[in-house]
């Protein structure tokens, strides 16, 4: 890629931004689209916009993001976004105390040597261009300057280490105020229990854990939920909640037919065959109306059958006191560790019912085995990118497409396609996986959203960092070095090493679309726009139906964050061979900041609350790509034989050693809630039945079976002991 | 080798056996031995012989040791004592089962086939005699005659596994149960706290401890002791301990010379100077009443300053409720995970006070240190054993000793010599090593006694294992096979196998020598009992220098645990090669039960109670032999060119997973208590105060300081809530 691609590349991708600006400007203000551009505003019951009903500034929102406070964040959007802002924060200061030695530095340094361009292996790559002048591919072999770029490595290493340490100390302050904040989460008074073993004969599952707690527990143990096989009371009360829908809409059809045609209204009918096109013609209001009925007796009697025999080997138990929760979540409660095994109760929302009953070694069984798909699906993905990244440049592209011939002959399209081309064949493909390993890590029997979550994200980001980074660096020349690394798969090092500079300007464009493509259409949300407009005109008949329509996602950080990671790792990687990406970095991370702020403060609505959990798996992920370009530097200086590339060896060891001390300072803490933390007394008496109640799923709390069944199963309990 | 010297060895080995057997028979039947042989039944207030005052069968030790339970065992000598003989007899099982199996089937097959010696590399060694012929290394390359062993292998291997299993479930079971019981034990009501942070201005560490618990546990919190640096007065104490003792013994003497002499006696007297030796002759008695006022003065002032100012960052923390101690103990207390880190108080006795002020990452620092040191002593004892396989053949001895000659030239002593000479070497080598290992494991900063013991066995087995079984195994050869070592730094493995056969008489003969002569010494207490004779005849004067003189040690796990390991190390990797070597282990393992149940029930006296948590590191090591055993055979099966050797890998698999199932089904119960087992209920209402004091050390808590000052800052941190 030459330098005016490149630069066209940059110029594209920077007017679709500002497209994308414009677009949201007016969109935003027209008080029709409030439900898209303020969702998360408008469910906690406040104006819009925040100075009310003047006409806004077009940038307001940009300095109500910049002023905003994290206490502010976490009070819309919780402490997990609150500790996402931490994340981008931290790499921001990480790339900009960089960016202010390595930049001024750096650059001089390697512009001002010369000749060093036709030693340099890159010159085999046909990339030489005035870009890599910028870099330290330009510096000669052995040359005193590389001190420069040796300094920066550490540098880099210790504004990295510095901020990272801040930020966990910072993260750990959060997550603890939270928890021992004074008002009620039903969660810290709750424990899950799982593997519990068979009960003795004429026990019931209750009894035995009611028995069971209320021996360890005397004093702070309150009740017990069992887990129960929801499968078949689901699927009834799915149905039903379907009907309960149909019915609402056929009225509201009925409604609006009185005042449009008729005054008496028209009836709505359907056919009660396959997809409403077969079948005998009935009218629906009626007929949903006999199907709740029957639904609803039927969810009675299987709510029933389900509390009763339906029990499973886990409970959720509940005690009347913080610490007691807290101590009974981290403790052992039976000599056979495998059996009783507790951890803390995630929210009501995130518990995975269906996980629940997986025993202790099937868990760790279907841990293995889905590690060794995954790890299967990210070493045969890296033979598509590596053909990806191979074809898709044009020339390969009109040597195996010769019909695209005529199109690649006009410039502009040319200089386009070229610069763009492998960027957006790498972006598709990374955007089908997600899912897949969202179901994989639910299929380990993880039992809570969050977990589950920072699972596929882990995954993922092995999966960028392996595929798209390493791939793309050493696969965007395989097919010239294949045999080299079949002789010597213990090179891969120095192989990286050798290879980067030449992929330099193609990450370059890959951060620039990143940050103004993506970023561009985060702000404006015109697929949400689109999506709820043509839903608004042409589907939602009811309330309930339109807010489905509008109602935002969360942030997402099972791909938000391996994303994000990508960039860490690529811009960590290059930053001191071509320093010139760590403006790029800044951008990104710069842009991100404000503009998920605006999203965060106004749009997403997290569909859970961690406590910032995800900060650990953060901080081991950025560490790693930390470790990964000082592994990459050591290679790197060892090609460009300075003698004195050994020294850079106490860099990993110490970011390992950070991490370790990490691990062993903080961590627990995010595993567990601290004693001292639980400790702290509460605003009011909680009331304990609520609790309790908060846990019970809908499909087992709806109507009046709960009052009977559940009190039935607790009087019992009570009784027992 | 040959034969001739081969069963000369084992012939001695068995007389010298014999001789201690009827020593032990005269010995013990003499009442005035009873405190040497009968120690622990005399502590424990029973008659030394079990049926009274009738002759004894010299023989009857060994009824009453078959005879003996588990529970015997448990009431005289502990748990940790149970364990060991749970060790025992599972190697036993192990090792009975395999015998059974292998031996008829294994050395037909071996015997019969003919002229492989020539061709097996054994042969290159000059070790060729008629033993070998019964090893697999007289089967003919590629024979089938080699699946018999293939089949032996699964065989020990899945017997291995079996017994392992069986074994420690019920070592849980014992533990559990120890733990259950209804006694009150004091160390079940105390959790140690460490890395407590400064206290903040104008508060007593006392009173930061105390509000700090009382405000997680307001209910269970009792009392705590705050550690102290009792460097200052331990030494006071101790030095009044002495002149006390000094004063009782001169009393004794002044007493005897009454009756033997003049009727007044003679006073004793004593220099003051060096040793006794120099200075000032002054009246013992007198002088020592005057130096126990002066010290017990000091002593007494220096423990208020020892409890005012010397406190350190640590405390003993006393609940009123062993569940609320078993789960405070495991429980993160502080947010910041390196401050208030607990774990289970260990017995009063077994606390290293001065071990407990060190901080959380000095000890992590510390811990590696010392691994770096044992890893370097392990890697450079190597030298030193190789030099003495290497020169102790008596062809060598001649060759650089030459004045042994004529020595040498006597028969019996020479094929004597030839037996035992390299076996007498390790012996004495290995003895220097344990005490040296138990200081670098409390250098760590281990907190207990009996993890210390466990860490320093821990240790003990590696360099064991690497220096005797692997050193001698390939070092025995090792001038010859140096340089192909030196090229092929990775086939260790197949070097192994290659050098496995050829060593085969050796360690028949240094496992004959164990069992024979040293379980024979073990059970006759020759040692003890001529020092104890010495004592009493020369030094001791009182009673209770008299009962220091025959008080008896303990087993001893530091280093018995690690011999046995060697022990069963060997046999395992001959167990399918050399089969003949499993009677010696049935042998070694049958003899050591039945003279340490005897040794364990009348002799030993435990100086600690871990309640077994010894086990899962003897379950752990024994894995480990049998996976080196695995490995080698697969080794060796490629050394005999059996094609079907791949076909052995899933066992060092199979074990790798048992290994993983043990540690996550029945580990953790080992480090902590479960609450299942703490919330059993007592037999009386445990006394507090009781419990406090006995954690109170014997420098602190003589004469009424305590009375006052811990009554003091108590009543300070009662008065505090």
């Amino acid at each position: 890629m030459d330098l005016s691609s490149f630069l066209t590349s940059l110029v594209t991708s920077f007017v679709i931004f500002v497209v994308l600006m414009l677009l949201f400007a007016c969109l935003s203000a027209r008080p029709g689209n409030n439900v898209v551009y303020y969702p998360n505003r408008i469910l906690k019951g406040l104006d819009p916009v925040e100075s009310g009903s003047r006409i806004r500034n077009p940038l307001s929102w940009i300095s109500e993001a910049l002023s905003s406070t994290e206490k502010e964040v976490i009070a819309m959007s919780g402490v997990d976004t609150a500790v996402y802002f931490v994340f981008l924060s931290t790499v921001l200061g990480i790339l900009v105390l960089s960016g202010i030695i390595l930049l001024p530095v750096l650059l001089p340094v390697a512009i001002t040597d010369n000749g060093a361009m036709s030693n340099s292996n890159t010159a085999s790559n046909g990339t030489i261009n005035e870009l890599d002048k910028l870099s330290m591919g330009n510096i000669t072999v052995k040359s005193p300057r590389l001190w420069a770029f040796f300094i920066a490595t550490y540098w880099v290493s210790f504004v990295s280490l510095y901020l990272l340490w801040k930020s966990y100390k910072h993260v750990s302050c959060l997550r603890s105020e939270a928890l021992r904040s004074p008002e009620v989460k039903p969660e810290q008074f709750a424990v899950v229990v799982r593997d519990i073993p068979t009960p003795s004969d004429g026990q019931t599952r209750k009894e035995q854990v009611d028995s069971y707690f209320k021996t360890i527990y005397p004093e702070t143990y309150y009740r017990s939920i069992i887990v129960t096989d929801n499968k078949e009371v689901n699927k009834i009360w799915e149905e039903l909640e379907g009907y309960k829908k149909k019915l609402a809409r056929a009225e509201a059809v009925y409604e609006a037919s009185k005042t449009t045609s008729k005054p008496e209204g028209t009836r709505p009918t359907n056919k009660t065959g396959f997809l409403g096109l077969l079948g005998e013609k009935v009218d629906t209001i009626e007929y949903c109306n006999e199907k709740i009925n029957e639904l609803a007796a039927k969810l009675e009697s299987e709510q029933k059958v389900t509390l009763k025999e339906k029990t499973t080997n886990a409970a959720l138990v509940f005690f009347t006191d913080r610490v007691a929760a807290a101590s009974a979540a981290q403790s052992l409660h039976a000599q056979m560790v495998d059996t009783w095994t507790v951890f803390d109760a995630p929210e009501p929302r995130q518990l995975i019912w269906s996980n629940l009953h997986i025993k202790f070694f099937e868990r760790e069984l279907r841990q293995y085995v889905v590690y060794i798909i995954v790890a299967l699906t990210i070493f045969f993905f890296m033979i598509p990118i590596t053909f990806i990244s191979a074809f898709t440049t044009l020339k390969n592209l009109m040597k195996f497409l010769p019909f695209i011939k005529p199109l690649v002959r006009i410039t502009v399209l040319k200089t386009v396609l070229e610069a763009y081309l492998p960027q957006i064949a790498l972006l598709v493909f990374l955007a089908i996986l997600p899912k897949l390993l969202l179901f994989l890590s639910k299929l380990e029997g993880i039992p809570t959203e969050s977990h589950a979550v920072r699972a596929a994200s882990g995954k993922y980001f092995y999966f960028t960092v392996l595929n798209v980074f390493i791939g793309v660096t050493v696969g965007g020349t395989l097919f010239n070095t294949f045999k080299t690394i079949q002789k010597n798969p213990n090179q891969i090092v120095s192989l990286l090493a050798n290879k980067l500079p030449g992929n330099a300007t193609f990450f370059l464009t890959f951060v620039a679309l990143k940050f103004f493509v993506g970023y561009g259409l985060e702000l404006s949300r015109i697929v949400p726009l689109i999506i709820y407009h043509l839903k608004r005109k042409f589907l939602c008949k009811t309330e309930a139906e339109l807010k489905e329509a509008w109602f935002p996602g969360d942030l997402g950080y099972g791909t938000r964050v391996p994303g994000d990671m990508l960039i860490v790792t690529i811009i960590l990687c290059y930053s001191v061979i071509a320093p010139l990406i760590i403006p790029f970095g800044v951008l990104y991370f710069g842009l991100g900041w404000l503009i998920l702020r605006n999203q965060a403060l106004k749009v997403y609505v997290p569909s859970y609350e961690s406590y910032g959990r995800m900060w650990p798996h953060i901080n081991n992920r950025v560490l790693a790509s930390l470790i990964l370009f000082q592994v990459t530097m050591v290679g790197y200086f060892g090609v460009q034989r300075f003698v004195y590339a050994p020294l850079l060896i106490p860099l990993p060891i110490s970011s390992i050693v950070f991490g370790f001390v990490c691990a062993k300072k903080f961590y627990p803490a995010f595993q567990h809630p601290a004693l001292e933390v639980a400790a702290h007394s509460l605003k009011e008496h909680p009331n304990f039945e609520q609790i309790f109640r908060s846990f019970i799923p809908p499909s087992l709390s709806s109507d009046k079976v709960d009052d009977e069944d559940f009190e039935d199963a607790l009087s019992r309990s009570t009784s027992f002991v």
